[in-house]
């Protein structure tokens, strides 16, 4: 179950320069590339001539055209031309809105006349020169909602991430959970412990001493329809934690967008903005690699406990104090959904 | 949907020397294998015993030995032997019709009470030493009447095969097509070009210049059930074109044989005949190597295709004037199967 | 069709030690693991908490703990601890009745108050230092009741295993099958023949000439659910067969644990116990790496097998002589699991 009138990440900036991606997003096969001066297009991957897959094909001039007879599409969804044919009267595919922005690609699914640009959310770190981003794709074969519960309790730190970011502090320090409007946030603060491994390498990145006790916080906030930025950071002990002065900390965000491929699929792009040494590119690739190994380690357990989910659909689970941010934003969706259907006509609605 | 009465070339004729061949027709399992003599035989893949797929089998002196209890099967489906037991009463498996002719093995999968072996399509450069063949197979996982409609259409040639037989010139040379009877024919003629690459090397291969204009025609001829043969080539601009004397063209046919596996995957035999330096072999491989690429890159744009329209089985399609060729064998296959299913016994009907 | 109220061997001793094993009984997903002293668990694999694998945990100090948040489990199902968590009204997860015996584990997929650890074979060889064990495991994507036909049935031989230890006077010797209570025997002698390959193996093994004729035996015996054994040997020829002195023959059981994993998939777990030369474990390893080669030569006949009667569900196969033996187990199977669905509550039965 997923909101469509909405913005998702469909994909990085630079995955479509070139040539066309395909991309599954709300189940609906979507090709996406750069039309005449730049600008992204999202179309129906299905070309109107015989149904050939758009995304085969490639882009001339800006025009996509059709790996198969040469058919040549606009932006719109409208046939521009094809070979030796009157195109006039061929039938329009759907076009999505889409927006590129932040480095990233979003898209709409629903119904284009709702589309706001405004509703992209804002991104403090991006495009701007005192901050800098790494990041990279993972398909998830599991209800992107897992993955949201995934993000919002971060006590599995301590057990699927031991080795880099895990520590038993984490779940010792309860977490607290607010929802305000859409927006929910929980916050957990482990104040003079030892920074874990990813954390040391963070404190030496930003020229601070890593073999000190720490103040360690983690600020999880999920906006919808599915995006969850998580604060994190340490500070030297005693030098005001979340609060402290630049020079004592070492501080970043987690950025995780999550897009529904299928009901039990997902599109993740994970990332981490920092406002520690921007310019450094090996820091940048270092922090990059340690993510996409703490990242990795979420996959086998969020596809395992699909597949236990998909074999036991009725089963009740528990809702823990842990739980209480997936289970807030659960609900923020389940109320975007219900409104989006009550107002939808029929056919959208379906 | 697919006519059974009728002849589809199941594979060629040197997959089967030695041991069986397993392979699916219209969603029949049949186990192909030489008999006592060498003939071929077409059973069902099924040992009556207790259902082991013959094909895992061997052929010992002309005998189909199952290779799981040692059943000796016979060429009409009845149990020649088993060791120790009395075999009269066995249950027959299916004997399906089969002629090996032309290098291939073709088999009947409808009422074997219809088959004509007479049915079966003379080819003219087949059993003849003035012409060479050279050919493979593809498995492809789409309905097979979209492999029918890529051969009609060769303006796909353009666009999928632009490294090697693809021109702008196919394109803008408006194609011509008639029906006869049964029988399709779509014609293109493109006169004084610049040959592409793949003639450039067939002129070299039949001793003439390749660097001069040349006049190229495509004659493609479907007949039922699927079979697309489509004489192609190049003769020196000026000379009469397709009825240019030989020592001036080089010409060709290529042949296509087109099996329905299921309902959205097939068996594709594709080939080339030629009638210029017929003893040639390194020619032979060159030209074999050449359209084993060129019908490769079909592949995955017809399998897109497939998953597209499987997604979206309502949607109309355009049909266009160079989709005549298509649209009309598609005519002729589904007056075939009316026909077909009005005069069948329930049992085939179903 | 399988019963439940029963014990299935679900893995070997060795392989649960150290960290969990998720595998399928029986259609139910189930994690093994060693509890606090070593004794085997046997659970749902499914963390009440969020519904994780917990096969994907790890043990620590004998309690199985979730490997998304930690969670503790104990073997009876209910949870243990969780960090900061008050785990008392947790719900409880399924705990199925298991055993270690033999070297193998035993778990009951049925009604737990019916588990009766006396069910269990007694193998005379198992735990006997006068004999030697050595065996391995195999998935097979069949119904694990066309494994009893193949074992129940060794004519077999002849034809998938004409390299190691089929020979024509298997099926020149007409078997013979006793039904008493729940048993099936099927036996077949073979006198005054030359050793198979394996066998003059074995002979050598057990410091026996293996150039002159001997007389074979191969004593098949069913018991439910899915075990069989089969006493196998060669004597020198006129030395009283299997009733012949020790120091004439070479004498084993194959050994054969068939455990249902879905309807269409079984775990296998073969091996071979014998009484001479049971020190020598380079014989071990070379009987096993025999055996492992025979046995994975079923595989693709049954695989192959399975797939046509899926196609082809209605359709009658034969029931020959040397098919008895099977058809007689298949008779077991069903009596036990009717009973057990006329007393099962409803549940239960579905």
């Amino acid at each position: 179950m997923f909101a469509l009138n909405t913005w998702y990440v469909a994909c990085s900036a630079d995955e479509i320069d070139g040539r066309p991606l395909g991309r599954r997003v709300c189940g609906q096969a979507i090709v996406f590339y750069r039309a005449e001066g730049g600008a992204v297009a999202a179309l129906e991957d299905f070309c109107p001539h015989r149904g050939a897959a758009l995304s085969l094909g490639r882009v001339t001039e800006g025009r996509l055209v059709c790996g198969y007879h040469g058919l040549e599409m606009g932006p719109d969804g409208r046939t521009l031309a094809m070979p030796c044919q009157r195109v006039q009267k061929f039938p329009a595919i759907r076009a999505y809105p889409v927006i590129e922005r932040h480095g990233f690609i979003w898209v709409w699914p629903g119904d284009a006349a709702l589309a706001d640009a405004a509703a992209i959310p804002h991104l403090d770190w991006a495009d701007n020169p005192e901050w800098a981003y790494g990041g990279g794709y993972y398909h998830v074969a599991c209800d992107y909602r897992l993955m949201i519960d995934n993000l919002m309790d971060l006590t599995h730190e301590t057990w699927v991430h031991a080795g880099s970011i895990g520590q038993r502090e984490i779940e010792e320090a309860p977490p607290r959970t607010r929802a305000e409007g859409d927006a929910v946030t929980t916050s957990r603060f482990m104040d003079n412990i030892m920074a874990p491994p990813f954390w040391r390498m963070a404190l030496r990145g930003a020229g601070l001493r890593d073999d000190v006790p720490v103040d360690r916080w983690q600020i999880c906030r999920f906006t919808p329809p599915s995006h969850v930025m998580i604060e994190v950071g340490v500070a030297h002990a005693g030098r005001g934690g979340y609060e402290a002065a630049p020079e004592h900390k070492a501080y970043s965000i987690v950025v995780d967008f999550i897009t529904p491929e299928t009901e039990t699929s997902m599109h993740y792009f994970w990332g981490m903005a920092r406002n520690f040494n921007p310019g450094d590119r090996a820091l940048t690739a270092a922090i990059r690699e340690g993510q996409a190994k703490i990242f990795a380690e979420d996959l086998a357990v969020l596809e395992a406990q699909q597949r236990n989910l998909s074999a036991h659909p009725a089963r009740r689970l528990l809702v823990l104090n842990i739980d209480a941010g997936g289970t807030h934003a659960r609900r923020v969706i389940d109320r975007l959904v219900a409104a989006e259907r009550a107002t939808a006509p029929p056919a959208l609605a379906a």
